[in-house]
């Protein structure tokens, strides 16, 4: 329904790269998202597991559909489209291309099978690398960046939809048998207090980012202070312990709503098991590991345990005031890890810690658009704005968003209703 | 929701087959059912199009876990399952054996794969005829010709299911590619009467039959007359034509409310085109034939459809006063035709023609217990009557079952909704 | 929704009252209705409780219409309507007479007030007695015959949809102060035993019925056993206390479904009291009297207590078998007891008792149509077949019904989850 | 659902009424509430149009039992209730105060009739009186201001829920009959440029304010402009014209989908006359008048007129930037015009016209809490946040509500897809 993700636009791109680091950085991001098939099957990247998520066979076609559409369709000269029918078969949400096939029936379509896709993948990879043999318009490289940040936007999605569609099964499958976590030494929670001020939010280097990081702009932060790190599962569950999901003034309006409609006693994946509590991992079923990154929250529930905790959500700007100050570095699909892990070391001093990678962090800033936005012209730009409602702002990367992928501007955003990303929560209070 | 299909349950065997014939029966059910699956890929067997509708592999596993479950479980001391979790995974919905995956959720399961479901069902073909070489209880050979029985209905849900799957792709695959029709010369309608009369109804011969077919009893039956065919694809289009969907004088209450709420404006599958129209079928998308019987109505439809034309459905009593008086033969699966035939030669003076095969005919007889009627002993009977509410009966085969499968008494039987079945009309009226 | 009451339509009247006659039997109902409506308010009056009942003031005024449009409209020339605006306002059903306001919308329809809707009735009575002074035409006098029925159905709906209304007020408030029990000793349940015959069922006399009733027509039925009383309150709480509804195989597949998903725990109105239980009435808020029949189930329930007694349903053609044998007497609305009453004092050996009056029985009977079932001509009979599809037979009549109203041949019908009416169940078996 | 009204809370109190003026004050709200319900018939005020409205009767009780429960019961020693079981009927939303009966199922209350909460009404004012005769505690006195000003907001919701009511009537009822339309001279739509500035917003005079208000708290602004006066009728009629409703790109995802769901071809009430448009108000059915602010508008709808017209909606500092510094004044409840009335004469230059009075103006800014928001202690702010989330601010009062209600940093909240309040649209811009 909303889930619609993939947010998407052209930055002013004043520092390109050249054709050949592109072709590169082009393959590159194209084998990480093969290699993220690899341990399925063509039954398991058929199937959809609820509207919001979509087959990962679909995720496969949908990046290439991308290039097809929005740089070879319009930047090659008789360019023959793999298949005219996926012009359709694989739009998301772009009136602007024309008709698209409905998101809840993206789980109907055995054909084209999986080989197809792969075919169609490399039909595409083939006149991509034959397009950078050739200078290429500045458009061109522009849309290009826009559609790799699109498919890393995506290798994300076929990591949450499999585990979500794994999590529906009975037998639970395995995607990745190797577990990441080794028992540490917990680290206790510890505030960082800021000052107040006027300063400049958004994004303003040379490099790509999305529409709705821009403009940068000015907006004044009253004093805060910004928890150390993330809440853990430990943490959580002393806060499910505490009658948590049984308290409604804890909780918003709508979240209570929510809590009583779905039921809803622990976070997404999370089962009972006599006094203890398992989750599900793309790892399998295991047992929480108190010290990690409690995740697969939503909005609702990261605001309750915030109230329950005496403290707030952040808000985005807040959250981007401090990570601005920090190297991007972290437990990112990078790792492997393909879960949070817990906060190893002693913690630097000079500011909290996990800022960016293991859970993206829900702030309590609504997805609004930053004063002067413009959206994009054409239809890649059409929807920049039209999910701007409804939804929240999340900060920083997970465990399963690639590193290079992510900045101190980005900004995700889902209802607050959704969990199946893995989505967080730290902390935040007034100051001074 | 409804569409619980497979009307099962023990019928007293008088006459059984020898173990080497039941051993011969078993072999060719289970080769026919596999045969169906033979244009598939493990893709399209994994899909669920909606809840009434099962993935491919889920019925080829389940009336294998039928077999698995009632015969080598209960018969053969220390069978060792193929997977205990399946006990689970493929019941339909025998509360007696204990809980059941649920109906809606039989599209999110990948795993396990079509080439494990086709071990399994090696697995339980090999336990079954080292059975088949020892003495057999009779109880044993009732449960298993209970259980060829139950695989032929899902030979035809097999059949319809994956007409229903590939009918939501926009690329309307096809299952089979030659067209069985050949052009005829129509036969107009005419009308066949019969006296009234108190007579017994429901199976009597010594051979299997469902406990729905039992026991035998009498009823009257007042004078009537029927159709010499069933109703055609191009007589309903008449229908069509004059404001048939457009006209609640019509419709049944209940029927008026479906075709607004749902939007119906012809059969299920049927596509505009101009002023033609068009349809899905096995064999693709084809214009229709306006000989061949109509099929892919709900009750609802072929109930107006009657009113429309002055007449009436029959009764099921009726059906089968007429129908125990001819012959079993038609296009049924056998022919491999998969699509209703028109009547091709001068018909029959002797009575109404395609009472067999082709479409499942309508009646007017709610899906009710015959006066006597017990349900068997067990999980396996447990469910015998738990059905009859809110269905009607239809009867004679279609072009999806198995010729063996029909008898004059056979009584299927689904919701008034239902569409995605080969369902078609006989128009019957009163007489004398 | 359902509960698409009032099944109507002409029989052929071949002994007419005088005008004199049907003048006093016209000002009799009409008074009846109102003296209905003396201990509410106009804002009881105003209110709908649930789609499937309707405002006090909506039947107050729809009746009237039936007379101002099927009699007035049609036979008095140049009768002027009192507002041209209630011919769509309290139409019911009737898609001949034209639009109609949305049934679930009746409750929002503070004007015309309650005054105005009695000066409607007064308005519509004077016409009527001018034109009882007139010699009428036969087809007038038919019509009125109807109304004057249909009316009466709208008495007992305006009891049960007032108790409806009544029962969601957290106030409970009183309909009628006087307690009608007493204690009574209870009647062991007997059996009575039938015989096979083929003998003719529906109305044949010269009266009035309605048409579903209609033609009278031969059936054959089976011998059989039926109860002497209706199951009592005491009975269906130790169906209950027997876990009878967490018991899926004692319900019909839908009826489980039904009670999972509105989580029936009892018939509707009961509350638990600790061990007892307690139900509203139209006398407010009492303990179960163990001896009485117990009502408000839905065909559902009724159906699943038999099983668990070991027993079934009777079809509607048994229960008339009976019926026709007795004489029409019993705990009608003519009583003012306005609830069942027990079978107080030793049971006449005749035949089974209570067959008339305290609760509708369900029986297993679908509505379906009578052999040779012709719906009348015009808008009045547009729709007397239009319902049949989906709902269950009733017999019997109940203490809510008028006594007058009633014959053997009587055939009432709900759909199998409606339990706002005084509904209850009378146990049959097979026999012989 | 939503419609959760009313946010409430105290502000810190510096500059209280005397007794005797509050007294004053508390005779004039609660008479003023009186007369709203004069045209009304107790019918009227029975019945409950959407979940969203609730009857006039249960507004008129509820503001009673707020001073019953906050004030009398914690302040009056011995204070006796009218009616126990009024605590759970006439409790909105308080969980502090205990159970509450649902929402939804306002509209099933008969009893108590309207003249025993008018006697309900009568006995909270006479204790209300006999505690201003006494010194008041502080905090009683505050609890009675915040008392008033929920029921001035009560007010404002017996007229838009009986609008909305009347509105579901097809006779159309008229609930003040004096049109106060006079025909205008247009004024052309300017626009009026402000600097950027770092400056104070919220509360900071010494009177009563909500708690959603505070704290007082500095914001940057970029520069921006905003429109003269608010969209007119005229103006949305354009947009209609010009296919408003039928072009996804002009409408947020969440909006468009709800036009799709809802069918939603023009603002609340309006209905196509031939070529030209009429509304519903509470003066009857109208010919929209061009002239006058268009009210009923949803958010998605005012913000896809602003994409059109080439604008945005303000946020809530824009547009309290520019009100603070203008004298409240407006068509308010006060002029009992009821309805939005044209800007007649020339417009004064100093600024926008219209700001406050005839619509609220939705817009940009989601309800969230200022930064350092406390929520006050105890069941009256146990909920004062709980509604920021899901909602946008709307700003500026309306033809609905008193005058004396408004401030300048006064927050009304609605869902974005409300429409049965006097909302409408003024159009901002960015500059500079």
């Amino acid at each position: 329904m909303s889930a619609a993700k993939s947010n998407r636009g052209t930055a002013p791109h004043r520092a390109h790269e050249s054709n050949a680091a592109l072709a590169t950085h082009f393959r590159q991001v194209r084998r990480t998202t093969e290699a993220l098939a690899v341990p399925l099957s063509p039954e398991d990247c058929a199937l959809q597991s609820m509207p919001d998520a979509s087959p990962v066979k679909w995720h496969l076609a949908h990046v290439s559909w991308f290039f097809e559409t929005f740089v070879l369709g319009e930047h090659v000269p008789g360019y023959a489209p793999f298949d005219p029918a996926f012009r359709i078969l694989f739009n998301s949400y772009y009136n602007g291309v024309g008709d698209k096939h409905p998101r809840p029936q993206r789980g109907f379509i055995s054909r084209p099978d999986f080989a197809t896709v792969i075919a169609y993948r490399a039909h595409v990879d083939r006149a991509m690398h034959a397009l950078f043999a050739e200078p290429l318009p500045p458009a061109a490289h522009a849309l290009i960046e826009l559609g790799l940040n699109h498919e890393q936007q995506h290798q994300e999605l076929i990591l949450t939809d499999v585990k979500h569609l794994f999590a529906r099964n009975p037998g639970k499958p395995i995607y990745h048998g190797r577990w990441p976590l080794a028992s540490v030494q917990p680290q206790p929670l510890a505030w960082h207090a800021f000052e107040a001020g006027l300063t400049t939010f958004g994004y303003a280097d040379g490099g790509f980012a999305f529409d709705n990081e821009l403009p940068a702009h000015r907006a004044f932060v009253a004093p805060f202070a910004l928890a150390s790190r993330p809440v853990t599962h430990g943490e959580f569950a002393e806060f499910i312990a505490d009658g948590g999901y049984r308290r409604p003034e804890l909780w918003l309006s709508l979240g209570w709503d929510t809590v009583v409609a779905r039921q809803w006693q622990a976070p997404l994946y999370w089962e009972r098991d006599g006094d203890a509590w398992r989750t599900f991992t793309l790892h399998g079923m295991v047992d929480i590991d108190a010290h990690t990154p409690v995740c697969h929250l939503s909005f609702f529930e990261a605001d309750a345990y915030a109230r329950w905790a005496g403290a707030r959500l952040p808000t985005e700007f807040e959250w981007e005031f401090v990570a601005r100050q920090q190297t991007i570095a972290g437990n990112f699909l990078d790792t492997g890890a393909l879960h949070p892990l817990p906060l190893a070391g002693p913690q630097a001093l000079a500011g909290p810690a996990q800022m960016y990678g293991d859970v993206w962090e829900w702030t309590r800033s609504e997805y609004a658009p930053y004063p002067g936005y413009r959206p994009a012209a054409g239809a890649v730009g059409e929807y920049n704005g039209k999910f701007m409602c409804g939804q929240y702002v999340l900060r920083g990367g997970s465990c399963a968003t690639p590193m290079s992928h992510i900045r101190a501007t980005y900004r995700n955003f889902f209802p607050p209703d959704a969990r199946w990303q893995f989505s967080g929560v730290r902390l935040a209070r007034d100051a001074g």
